[in-house]
């Protein structure tokens, strides 16, 4: 959290090799990170699988969530969505133009 | 949370006759919040004195937080702060120029 950015915006980098993932809460019942994706998608067939209750927006460029019953929810800058624990899901596409900043709320709920 | 706006950036009002505020959240042991300013500011001698610690942030506009202690933080789109259960503050200043939204995460922490 001491190397978390101060600016959920800017600067961000053009590409990244991976998902960057930064803590922004101390370390407590609630995880608060900001994700920064450039294109990048979960593995094909990997699924999140989380014990914890998960709020998230969009705040910059675009995603798409991916449910293994087979929907998907597409979240541009400023759209948000709550996912229960235990939900499986998976980023399926991210836009490939330019970064999108995530903003995730995690917590057993 | 029915009511909560879908997105958390647009529309946004001009002007309200006081702040709004939409929970994002279902109910449970964490509550997201958005509230929308446009140019308030707390009453004065008003502090917020919580049970629960608050992660906030700017995601438009610009505001400014004080704490009892005499000292003031500026938040402008991105910027973000972590206030401890306990810490009085009050917002002492959104800009006039249009609404400011913030995102806040209130939880015990």
């Amino acid at each position: 959290m001491t190397d978390a950015p101060k600016n959920l915006l800017r600067p961000l980098p053009a590409s990244l090799p991976e998902e960057r993932v930064d803590v922004l809460t101390p370390p407590g019942a609630v995880r608060v990170e900001r994700i920064v994706s450039t294109g990048h998608a979960s593995p094909p067939g990997f699924w999140y699988d989380q014990r914890e209750a998960e709020w998230v927006a969009v705040l910059q460029g675009a995603g798409r969530i991916a449910y293994d019953d087979g929907s998907e929810e597409e979240l541009r800058a400023g759209d948000h969505t709550f996912i229960p624990a235990g939900r499986r899901h998976r980023v399926a596409w991210t836009t490939p133009d330019g970064p999108t900043v995530w903003l995730a709320v995690f917590y057993e709920g």
